[in-house]
């Protein structure tokens, strides 16, 4: 055991870009799994990267993201979804040349696509990756060590994206504890559309439309339903307004059955309106608690 | 202590018409607190009612209604919705005379209506009641004596209910430990729309209408928002059945913010997307975890 203490880790140097939620989780999970050497962190507001190394999060924070990533070995960026496009640039001009960048975005497309039109005149490597273990708690006193095991993260390289880079994203992600999936940025948003945004959509407008007298008469069922809709507005919204045609579509979808519930309800109609809530137990059933 | 229990519980003797989560709970919080002599557990299943015996729910069980309830002073129907008025007019004609009687429906305006109509005619006496503490498990093996401590029982007299009918229905949920709200039927039912079946048929379209093979990638968020989806079916076919008009109304005026969302996500109007957003967030942030 003492041995590979010893040997020099995978990831000497990673800077993570936002240590919240997630950055910090990151931070967390690559201490706990001796993945890194040294760790790096990067923010806007000194309070909580005080908080973040507190923590254990990081070993050295800065606000200077060019000085915080000149270093590294890797970089992480974990912010908000229509800030990581920006900050990619910005690092790819401020890291060594050859250095990786990954992201942990809610959408994949448009941060995709952003980087792979000046992808010739790049001096980084980018990967995007979307670890698919959100909470609606915010920061990095929310970051968890284990918030990645035994959940999906979607790696999505762009058509030009050497495989070898791909791979060294899909490791990483992998070293943190998570089930590596790649596919394509606009089959990950299609499909997350339907698994996560949508149902935000949907959370925020039951809680948004529930009479504020009435929410005393709210049990476990409503408390569940919405709970997401307390997730952080801004966040969502960029997440939302990013990915706004395919959550359209996911929306239209649920709305066709909503549709068929309705009328069978109002034609009496036990049969159909038994039909469709079996459906839904199975579905639900098939993915546990 | 010895004298309080040897000194006669207010309730002598309970019998539970339906032995599942509610009824099986209704049992345990009587024994645990002290509040009845003796148990009889009715049910359509001897295994079920085996069970219930078994966990200390019941004291004596029986699958003839009749006999289960002639020697009861006070009967709780705790059935599917669509079950409970048959069974107050099978429980009428074979209690006591002046037998109190209650029940634990998700919906009230039905079951009231069909019990006010006979009024003239009946033997026994009945208030509707509704403990707000559901969940998607089911059976005896679910029941647990805290399940209403903290938690809303809305009992509904009718307009010809004796006020002291309504005052002793209202001592017993409390009793249970529940705060209890008095209310007429029909408000009950317009309420329970809005806060717990319309978000039942909501979950259940979203559930239904993703798709199996995504599934897999969902978080925290999709399974928050489907879990009511696993209720039983035909529990719940019924319950929104006998709502059907108060349902229809909830559901539109959930429909109206998310046309309101889906149309500024379309506009790319980020202050209405964030304004509903943060409208949403306030509403669930005063509910609690």
């Amino acid at each position: 055991m003492k041995a590979s203490r010893q040997s020099s880790p995978p990831w000497p140097s990673v800077a993570i870009v936002g240590v919240g939620l997630i950055g910090g989780s990151v931070g967390l999970a690559l201490k706990a799994r001796r993945l890194v050497g040294h760790v790096i962190g990067v923010g806007r507001t000194p309070a909580s990267l005080a908080e973040a190394q507190q923590r254990g999060i990081v070993d050295e924070t800065t606000t200077d993201l060019a000085a915080g990533v000149a270093q590294a070995d890797l970089v992480v960026v974990a912010s908000a979804v229509s800030s990581i496009g920006p900050l990619l640039d910005r690092i790819d001009e401020a890291a060594r040349p050859g250095t990786l960048l990954t992201d942990a975005g809610s959408t994949k497309g448009s941060i995709v696509a952003r980087w792979e039109r000046r992808r010739k005149s790049r001096r980084c490597r980018f990967v995007g990756a979307h670890p698919i273990a959100g909470s609606h708690r915010r920061g990095p006193v929310a970051a968890d060590a284990g918030l990645f095991e035994g959940r999906l993260t979607v790696v999505t390289p762009a058509k030009g994206t050497p495989e070898s880079d791909a791979s060294q994203v899909a490791e990483f992600w992998s070293a943190l504890g998570s089930t590596v999936f790649l596919m394509p940025p606009k089959v990950h948003d299609r499909i997350l559309a339907a698994t996560s945004h949508a149902p935000h959509l949907i959370a925020a407008a039951l809680a948004a439309a529930t009479p504020a007298d009435v929410t005393r008469f709210t049990a476990g069922g409503w408390r569940d339903s919405t709970r997401i809709a307390a997730g952080d507005p801004a966040l969502w919204a960029d997440i939302l307004l990013d990915n706004a045609a395919e959550v359209a579509r996911a929306l239209t979808r649920v709305r066709r059955i909503s549709d068929r519930l309705i009328e069978a309800l109002e034609a009496g109609d036990r049969k159909t309106l038994l039909d469709l809530l079996q459906r839904a137990k199975e579905r639900r059933d098939a993915v546990g608690s």
